[in-house]
């Protein structure tokens, strides 16, 4: 090894710096750890706290200064840049009457649940589709999408997008419509008119293997899926009833990278632990109970957010003498997707 | 050539005959066609000729000597071996009020599609799925199942197979479960309850690629479905509203070789011809109207059943003043699954 | 049932039958059998027998005659329609120096196993592929295809058609070029000089899951894999080191309804027995063994072409001291893609 | 809105901020930007500059100490966490006669190409690889490995790896295997003697679409591949003669996160700019040119390195009279799996 015995003064380390070059050996620890330990923290974010607030904003800042009216919840591990978990992002948007919050797309897959109001309707790529408390809208990746509130008394839903996955992957691209808002070119709610009932596919709209194509997945459809389904249903030892919205072309979730799901914890429901590689989101539509993560308890209630980070052990507890009701979210998908999901339980 | 020169009397036909061996050149116009020509005729089988005639086997023939109570609606052009159109089969079942039809499995995919009656149920695999009319069940090949009916009055349905295909790959299968009845193992139209409603999948159900986990596809929901389309639905120029149900694990068919729809011709339904690879059959749900088939007219009310051979031209008319409602089968996803399928408008 | 008891006299099986209705309990043992019994049975068609005929015709008969040269090996229990085996079809054709097959395309798919000769090529959609002893070629579905004979002395070489399967999915359409040959649209043998080192798939073109883009399986190729997988490789019980020939873009079989494989029998090879849905056809490239298919011995030399039946128990012996090397075709892909595939041990 | 209007005075911004909430509309512009712009920077790596540093440290420091001997190539733009581009990683690694790297394992899938040396092998999963000068040699997610060196003078190889990617998803596992070594569980170089040859894949090797099963692409083959593939070949006018190293399961990429490749520029080749969102490192296998990244010019010669960040409008010329050999591997897998990937000419 002459070249290097000839200077022993050389300090190698600085050297390599310059060329742009670090020693492994050094780093080795921080990036192969032997397990995932989430940046984001488990946090519960109260809906009655924030509603004031939200209406606050609905009062002093108009929907032209702000393109969209939201509250990010963001997570107190990932503050920078803002996440509600990892690869995922919740926030509460909040629009009047009168108003309208202008055309755009973004590669970001995104999907509002409505919690409050009526009236309101977002036009995707030319539908309109009306909101309802309960129902699920999607806006896949790069659709366009405008909102319009025509009915009385401000409409709240949750936002939920996975852009911090689409920024993390440098794929972001953004664009205006052009116009403020869209022309209706369909008729209104035709794609859930189409596809809701009794898993019956229309022939002639072509295949999506991407996105589902359904623009609204009522609140109506998805109360009877749970009352069809009896307490004789196994559901899971982890997430009681759970099911999930899915592509009517594939049968797998609405969106590439994201999973919605709805699950019923049956009164007096003691779920057991478990931690996956995902992580999730939930809003609760009814109901009371308990989540524990970790050493954290999430005591939750109706309308309020919560976050569980990846591969933090968690259960869920339904200690009331009612049902709970709880919508979700997570990156199982692009986990899955990417060939890295795991799971397992916790004892 | 000497070898062959040698011996100018050799009947060379005559010899390569013994050692199983053919001349190409004589058969080449029989194997290689300009398009197919199906050996199925179109074909019309009228329900009300052919329901006395159900009745009197009812009467006189008990299910412990006829393994299944069923009229074959063979097609003139596929007597040996008997079949409906190419690779798919009809019959028509009929079962009495305290009758059972006992517990057996075959490779070939089932379904039944009620006709008449209430009160009877079939158990696959375990699960009890009852009937009404307009329901369609599902027995996926080599699925144990076996029939009961507790209520009033005979009770009708179309049978729909593909054991001509089956035997055709020489594949086919059969077995006696060994009691007559199956033992329930899970609560009643369980499957049908956990997947009908709003496009949710149960998550703790594995996935089923290859058939669909669902019993029974109600009427009810089916009705719903066709009734949430409205005239606005672009349709099809050749099928009207016509609608797959699907399997909810891939959004593919019910089964791997056989597609099941329902489809309504608005009134004045005026269809375009076209022609395709797969063969079909017809059973009329509701609604009177007629298919052209090349040069063939089939009229057709309630209840009849027609067939439509491989690449025959057809269209379809509803001249009344009221909906045609049309459940049919064809054998497209095995076109398709072989890479033969084909389909073209007809001018 | 006073609808059948008021007219006792009346002939119900004869009236059904006017109706396109038949019993089906009279049929039920024909249609649903325990298992399958394939219409072909086991036999070996000698090519040393056969060679004489071959040069015989290609003296007594002009391509200009024959649309092809080819002397069909049929198997004796499917002679109507003539099929080697079920779904298959195997045939010896022969070309001579100067000739040319015209070109035509069919839904059949195709391919050439070159048994003899040198210098001829044959023109898929616009390629020259040349063939040489060993080399598996491909027509698939629909590509257009001529052949042309530069070379000295007669080729020959095994035709593989899944014609049966195509006509029996009622899907076979036929085309004449218009031209007797295509004129070369692409340098000769590009797909194979572009595919067939190293598992590298060129970049720039397009993806085809349908069927392999590969003309020619060269038998330079297959030799080095054969040689490379030393004695120490596992193998298979049932049919030792057994190849097969895959789609680039897949890794599934080069066709949608055929597979192609290349299987050696080390020296005192004794094979286990199965049994599978798939039936199988095979050409012995080099060595000496028998396959007990049943209680049929096919006792099998260089050359020879053989037939095992859907379903029939079989095993290869190998009992020499020299290594045996076996093409063979199933229609095993289509069995998968129906979903009727089954396979098991026999004991 | 009296709930806000009654206290004038209240601070929402901050109030906001303590429930864990933040006003969307002050971060919009920088989560929704109008297209991706990468934190990475185009970059060069020189190899004949680290290359004495490589020796030194493999002189003063022992693989005892250091798990693994490997200068990290980390881009100037994204030192924390390091990466050389977004999702992706390199490293050049060292080994010296006698020298062992002891036995782990990580969810990062890793894959090697062989700069210098002749005489180590690496074992994954009981499989000794043998490394020769330009072989590709994989490391899937969480298969064992560990490297031996017992040829002389020291090995030195290109690493690559995801680990930016797994650990930005949260799911990075690593794991020691106990002993130092792995004992060889099956005949060296089996895999890739089993399916390097004509396309053919073992009937007998179970199917896995997760990642390819071949340990190791060899040079021999890449080069027979190069070399058979003559110029009149169409290639691409962006990348040349480029060829993606696959699994033989699927035809798609060796592993679910990056895609391996090799590419040829001709003597003269002048690339055609475009742009994509994946990002890439480049290897030089051997020759010289130019790669121009945006404004930056990237000279590169035989051994050297370099990155091209995500989206960056970027084209190769090989302005010399003799070929440029390029390895290089991507995120597009990712990119597409999650349907992010996007790519555009650039004019």
């Amino acid at each position: 090894m002459t070249a290097s015995r000839s200077r022993p003064d050389t300090d190698h380390y600085a050297e390599i710096e310059e060329l742009g070059a670090s020693p492994l050996w050094r780093y080795y620890g921080a990036i192969f750890d032997s397990e995932p330990r989430s940046r984001a923290v488990p946090y519960l974010w109260g809906y009655q706290r924030l509603r004031p607030h939200m209406l606050h904003f609905a009062d002093a800042l108009s929907l032209e200064e702000a393109e969209r009216r939201v509250l990010m919840l963001v997570n107190p591990g990932m503050t920078e840049p803002p996440a509600t978990v990892n690869n995922l992002y919740a926030g509460i948007q909040i629009i009047l009457p009168g108003e309208t919050a202008q055309a755009h797309r973004h590669t970001a897959n995104a999907f509002r649940f409505i919690i409050e109001g009526e009236g309101a309707y977002t036009t995707v790529d030319g539908e309109r589709v009306h909101m309802h408390p309960g129902d699920l809208l999607l806006t896949p990746g790069w659709h366009w999408h405008d909102h319009y509130h025509e009915g009385d008394g401000p409409m709240m839903w949750l936002d939920g997008l996975d852009y911090p996955l689409t920024n993390a992957m440098e794929a972001g691209f953004f664009e205006l419509y052009g116009q403020r808002l869209q022309k209706p070119a369909t008729p209104d709610d035709l794609s859930s008119r189409q596809f809701i009932h009794g898993r019956l596919n229309p022939t002639w709209v072509p295949r999506n293997p991407v996105n589902s194509p359904i623009g609204n997945y009522p609140w109506t459809e998805t109360e009877r899926a749970l009352t069809s389904i009896s307490d004789d249903a196994t559901g899971s030892l982890y997430d009681g009833i759970m099911l999930e919205y899915t592509n009517p072309h594939t049968g797998g979730p609405v969106m590439p990278t994201m999973s919605c799901r709805i699950s019923r914890l049956p009164a007096r429901f003691d779920g057991r632990a478990h931690q996956h590689t995902s992580s999730t989101i939930y809003h609760v539509v009814a109901g009371e109970g308990r989540t524990e993560v970790g050493g954290t308890v999430l005591q939750w209630g109706p309308k309020d957010v919560f976050a569980i980070p990846a591969w933090a052990p968690h259960r869920h507890v339904n200690a009331s003498t009612g049902d709970a009701t709880l919508m979700s979210y997570t990156d199982e998908p692009a986990q899955r997707a990417l060939g890295f999901y795991r799971e397992r339980p916790v004892d």
